[in-house]
């Protein structure tokens, strides 16, 4: 892939997952320290990693919130359990994976994800 | 669901994820220390948890898989990278999932799940 | 066991670790998500695990109070030291406990649980 | 305390909690790195840690075992189950914490934690 | 090194690293739960740990920084991202420490860090 | 940077950190699953990240061992202990980062990379 491909896939990755989601986005952050860093940063995880279509943009994002539920990541969890909603995932896929990752990671991290994932419900009036 | 479906189901639902894997079952290991816990255990996880279907078994492996990757859990991962093949994940899925969730944990619990996977593959005669 | 005898335990053993402690109730947020889901982890967890007697209920929240530090999962331990509280561990065995964590977990993770310690002894006008 | 009783106590409890146990030690690593800082290392460690009686020596080792096995360092929990061991702890009780702690930090820490104690129990002919 | 060699040592230290810090000192928070620990803690940690001379104390603190940043301790970093401007790391440094741990600790414990930072620079009229 | 300027960051880049280090390469196992994929993350990994030249390659590489360390990524570890040497910093300069993180992340995650760092010695002749 040419640098002007990777970038276009890279906005629209980007248009498609995040779009009108609350928070300071990751690539705001990034740029306030280093706007060049923050360029390779996001073409190489929006552009080159999310972009991806080996698996779908569903359960790309169910892995994500698997992911960030063990790892107790509670700030990005909110980020992606909106662009989860946003690729099409339903409340209640999110919360099953949630739930699942008990077995694995333990009860306060599925408990901490819960609460993300209901006051994420609660801002969208969706709960 | 009564204890008797909750047996069936857990029997149905460890034929489906865990026929012919190889390395010590969780279930014989908990059973060496305690027949009772271990049933329970085993009630709860597999006929209680896994058994469930708001997401679909393919799914719910890949799920596993992302979450056992970003914990390192190298032994447990094994087991249930054959579980993920057995629901029918394909090798290049399980790999992407592993990919990708080098964005949220690191390379370093990536590298570790893809030596993981090569294993079970060459295992399998599928490398 | 028969459902009713757990159904029982699990009360029982609620009344006597969780009466009158503050903040959202795991169960509570469970319920919120899925109805039979929460039964069934409510009956696993405190049924069926918290229930055991092969340790007396002292010792069983002092371990529960050392994993939630090492693991760094505030809320959950700010529930579990009421709990401690409840079944008789003083705050000085607590602050013990989360004191020699620091041997394996690291002194961050000991801070947080002692402000967290410390948190809930003041609700309480115990400090 | 005087440099000389710290000693002392470093002393009396590495022969309590350590005496005849298999594998490098850690002292021994520290030493071959620096002996000064293995010194202060086992000094603060174990003569100021571990020498405190405000909780018994078998709860204490109860919380570095359940501390151990949900942060899943093997090596330093199979130290330390037979530390357990040397203070008086069953391998029931042992068993138990494991058990416990797969409620806060997942199964697959638990079954790691599980083949090491029944590792320890092997060699030491207990199984 | 003499007990009363290793107390000003401790002070020596902690002056470098800590002065004009806000938020509580771990020293206080200990010390309000067990005078006599705190101190040993203290002499520890301060006095026989971080003034060591093997490495600069700048590169020390930039290793802190690397450590809490992929443990995701929030609180701590707060405070060693103070303590490494205190020991002459510029900004830029330590921002680029905290970009590297992207690649072993993934992206969101970097996120976390990069919020703290902001957050020091900010109250110290930095940013 | 074009992307000829970053492959050649990239190939330099690898040569002073990797050149000689023993085990599988990380490149090389993810080239065995996706040639694409694994050139794109070698490119941004080791010629985006690693070859930024805003803190010396010896510091670099101590905060990736602190890092490494206190995530208990043993195999990791070993291939950056090497690549530590490679940019040279020394074995007591290693081993002083390994000591210092037992504050932040515990003594049994120091153990493990003290083993770690011997055994790449031992391996060098340089023990």
């Amino acid at each position: 892939m040419s640098y002007k491909e990777i970038a276009e896939k890279t906005k629209k990755t980007a248009e498609l997952y995040f779009k009108g989601i609350t928070g300071e986005k990751p690539y705001e952050l990034w740029r306030a320290f280093d706007k060049d860093l923050a360029k390779d940063l996001s073409l190489f995880i929006t552009g080159q990693m999310y972009a991806r279509e080996k698996i779908p943009h569903k359960t790309r994002q169910l892995i994500t919130v698997a992911a960030l539920t063990v790892l107790a990541r509670a700030d990005e969890l909110k980020l992606h359990i909106q662009a989860a909603l946003n690729v099409g995932c339903t409340p209640e896929e999110i919360a099953e994976v949630i739930f699942q990752t008990f077995v694995y990671g333990g009860i306060p991290s599925t408990n901490l994800a819960l609460k993300t994932l209901k006051s994420v419900l609660e801002e969208k009036g969706m709960w």
